[in-house]
């Protein structure tokens, strides 16, 4: 069975030598002291590594059971769940208004990322209260809030999102469920939606679902929807659980993983619902959550590919296979360890360097959240609002890669549902599609945020890379394994947003038929970036003479292989780009 | 339910205007006339589309079952192995001498691809029946070979290729299933095999197993291994079935995919068993099935991309989704299909461009098999030689990152069971592991294929590419979209293969480093010559007046694709392996 460690050493690191939280001035981060954060990581990663992990291959197994309408989910997960809540895990950083610790999202993400890798399936259901916490907070009225808040936040009752309808999926504006306005003020809402995580389960008393539908005089598109609060169990004023609403979970979903969430066919049938927010503005609403909603599925993507990456190593030390090329490392055994091939350390260092570069990269925009939120700070806002689709679409692409590679480690056992391995890579793949598709997140990127504040953001991106270099271009030992490498790459960038301004406007899907490669190509400069920042973090903490030598060591070597071995990526993409839209367009439709 | 449908006329293309098989003077392609293949791939296809790929997702959702040692196949196998044993598609390429038919195996191969792309985890049962088949044919005696081929080229008999032990997978000479000789000439063979494809089934009279083990005498590591048939019955002199042998299935497998398929652990309890081929020499006997048994699952890797890419292109035409950018091509809908988006066509290119690539190169190959076979021509022996492990790693890899992309144009809906993506996903995985994990191949192209016979082979690749540029090099109009990056690949491929023999022999770690990419590196620049060739091929037919203008535009398209799209990776490609092994290999074990 895979275990699982959370990395709480890598996780200080980037909190305290790389983004140095402390020394921010965001109103919170003053507490984020070392040992504190050190002694709230150790225990999440106890409950990540010794509740959760255990429950990750039952569930995968077990998967989730409707029998009447009651959705029944895998042994073991309500009492992990109650777990969850007693620890107070879940209400991290909700509002203290609303039983809420109020902590950074930083330090919630660093705790999500060990509860995800330990198990996806699992956390979702929280993970889904914690987005309809987050939707009624920024949206709901004083009532609504009172109403809602304290149920979410201790995770007494999870919520939902539905979009997703048969017909429609990307396009919203295709949208068919109605909200019909009853004279008290409520909406009767009825329709059919899909693809619900954790739409119906047995972890919760009240399901809070947030319903997306067209009421009437909005128009066309997704211009005439509104979002709508539809509870499970309706709410008395006394804020007792009052009788069951008109809305069921109709069918749940074989899937090719996550199969210890519940994916509900919900049916909504003239169900009680209220209006969330303003009336035909239910997209903004969505909208408003998504930097972190996205955030939170890149961090899926690269968290479910360092669980399978620990298990390989552990593989690779322990299997013994073959001999080293260079001469037997353990002689006095049967075969040398698969560690001492040098393709296996190929594939490890892939993805111990994608990994490592990851969290750097995620922990940062949640940084930039918590600066845009606590500070009210624009500039951070829009950086990570144009990065968002970047930490989306290029960390789950990354991260299924990372699941496969670990899996490839493991031979054919990896392919046997026994060693777990399989599982890592069937989760880690929905986290590309939901959410908005990779493919979305390229045109969101490319179509949207590039020009977005007359391109203010990206011109910073590329200010705040050049500053770096600038700042640090007297630092020889940085010089060769990482400024040079970043310097080349982030000038494949900039080549890349020129070519789309000279011709996107003139050939719109120039810039589209590139956005993919765009959003990779920007990905890798950021990791890029997150390297340079992470060697230079490790040199300063070597010259400062820390004690943890080894790790600050293997840090560089680890970076060095990032900036050698990954980042000339960034010239094909930029080839790619460069080509333009008429490969990609020229067949007729029904040449394919 | 997912559909397949035969890619006939681009199979006729690569037969008649790319290899031109007929003008070839290889005995028994004088036969292969355009209007003998196009009946025999039409007839295959059939089979192929209304027999093999409706039991594909039956095979998935049931899987097999072991009750009381007896395997049983999904629902539906029976009849459908019955009818492929009737229509002959069995013993295609096999030796008339022993009921076969006597065609070439490139034509068995196209008919292979069709029936792998229908339903791979059903093809497995009489590709090991041929695997055996060929094993005996090379290896056997007379005798043996009168007594085991009729039935397996009839089918009426399957095989296995037993090597895998728990302890043991790509090191064999840790092996430890023992091989105790007895009075009568036979041996008795005990120990436990692992992950035995088609092990036990009803699908056939008699599985004869062929089961590598050790005999007294030969040494340790893998000089001591011998070759050995064991059938699950005794067959008698007279050829009919006797005495149950000891050897059963313990076991099957959970698997991520190819359900279908039993994979199974085999359990040999003092089985009898015959030597096959020399005595301490059964490693030798395994490889000289190896190019083909490892072309044959390159195939596997494209074809279940193909008939993934099939589903996708089918859905982006229908799928109404989102508007054009360029405005809407469906203004009486409600919205555009989704093959109007860049972004989906880069993904229907990418997949297109592959497989029409791959199909070529791995006709190429199996061309050169006969050429080796039917001419004796060790040249071309030699040549196939050296691309055998880039057939297996790139067509495999590419083609499982093919069935993932295929899957991710279908949104949410390709990560439910349902739609069937989720399956070509999960069965193309196993392709990229078994038959030689993907990694071994790259060591196998670097370690021995490259310098074998001084390195004639790699230097007669570079001169065929050489010579193709230059016969040519007067043609305009194949020049920038086809030479122009064909050249420049070749020159990074040669530029790597420059850096292995100047860093090889001093730092054996630094061409091992960078083999997988090397791998690929040489894949990319096979399918670049690939669709020279196709390019040059469609030029010539549109320049003769051929009638289907459209395909062979679609041709010129695809291809020009490829070379701007794919290509391109060579330079990253190269700048990894010049980077040599001080990133790979500077951590110590401890450290991952």
């Amino acid at each position: 069975m895979p275990g699982y460690t959370a990395p709480t050493r890598d996780m200080q690191f980037v909190l305290h030598d790389v983004l140095k939280v402390t020394q921010t001035g965001i109103p919170g981060y003053d507490e984020l002291e070392r040992d504190v954060t050190e002694a709230v990581l150790a225990a999440a990663g106890k409950v990540a590594s010794e509740v959760l992990a255990p429950l990750n291959p039952v569930g995968d197994r077990i998967g989730c059971v409707l029998e009447n309408g009651v959705v029944r989910t895998p042994e073991g997960f309500k009492d992990a769940f109650a777990a969850m809540k007693d620890g107070g895990w879940t209400s991290l950083d909700c509002d203290p208004a609303y039983g809420g610790q109020g902590m950074p999202y930083l330090l919630a993400t660093a705790v999500g990322e060990m509860f995800v890798s330990a198990n996806m399936a699992f956390n979702m259901y929280q993970g889904l209260a914690h987005g309809a916490y987050s939707a009624i907070h920024a949206h709901g009225t004083a009532e609504q809030k009172a109403t809602y808040l304290p149920g979410l936040v201790r995770c007494d009752w999870t919520g939902t999102m539905n979009l997703t309808e048969p017909h429609c999926g990307t396009d919203l504006g295709l949208m068919r469920t109605r909200a019909e306005p009853q004279d008290d003020g409520s909406y009767r809402i009825t329709g059919q939606k899909i693809f619900i995580s954790a739409g119906e389960h047995d972890l919760a008393g009240n399901i809070i679902h947030l319903v997306l539908a067209r009421a009437p005089g909005g128009g066309e598109g997704t211009r005439g929807v509104s979002l709508f609060i539809v509870p499970k169990l309706l709410v008395n004023g006394d804020g007792s659980l009052g009788a069951r609403n008109a809305v069921s979970c109709g069918k749940i979903e074989q899937k090719m993983g996550i199969h210890g969430n519940a994916t509900c066919v919900m049916d909504y049938d003239g169900a009680t619902g209220w209006l969330l927010g303003d009336l035909h503005k239910g997209m903004r609403a969505m909208f408003t959550m998504m930097n972190e909603a996205r955030l939170g599925v890149g961090l899926q993507g690269y968290a479910v590919g360092e669980a399978a990456y620990q298990n390989a190593a552990i593989y690779a030390r322990e299997r013994l296979q073959g001999r080293a090329v260079t001469g037997a490392q353990n002689p006095g055994g049967p075969a040398d360890p698969l560690i001492v091939h040098p393709d296996v350390r190929r594939m490890l260092m892939d993805q111990k360097s994608f990994l490592e570069g990851a969290r750097a990269f995620t922990f940062w925009g949640a940084h930039l959240i918590d600066r845009s939120r606590r500070c009210g700070d624009a500039e951070a806002e829009g950086l990570v609002s144009l990065m968002t689709p970047v930490l989306k679409g290029f960390l789950t692409d990354k991260g299924f890669e990372t699941a496969v590679t670990a899996q490839q480690i493991f031979g054919g056992h990896g392919y046997i549902e026994d060693s777990g391995m399989s599982q890592f890579t069937r989760d880690a793949r929905i986290a590309m599609i939901y959410e908005g598709a990779n493919g979305i997140q390229a045109l969101d990127l490319v179509g949207r945020k590039l020009a977005q504040d007359g391109g203010r953001h990206v011109m910073a991106f590329f200010e705040m890379v050049k500053t770096f270099l600038k700042e640090n271009e007297g630092d020889a030992a940085l010089k060769a394994g990482f400024l040079d490498p970043l310097k080349a790459a982030s000038k494949d960038l900039q080549a890349a947003a020129m070519f789309f301004m000279q011709n996107g406007v003139k050939t719109p899907d120039a810039a589209l038929a590139g956005s993919y490669d765009f959003m990779h190509l920007f990905g890798h400069v950021c990791l890029g970036l997150m390297w340079a920042r992470m060697g230079r973090a490790a040199m300063a903490a070597l010259a400062a003479g820390a004690p943890d030598r080894a790790f600050l060591e293997a840090k560089l070597a680890t970076g060095r292989y990032y900036m050698a071995r990954q980042l000339p990526m960034t010239a094909t993409h930029l080839a790619r780009i460069r080509s333009g839209a008429d490969p990609v367009m020229a067949l007729p439709a029904e040449a394919f």
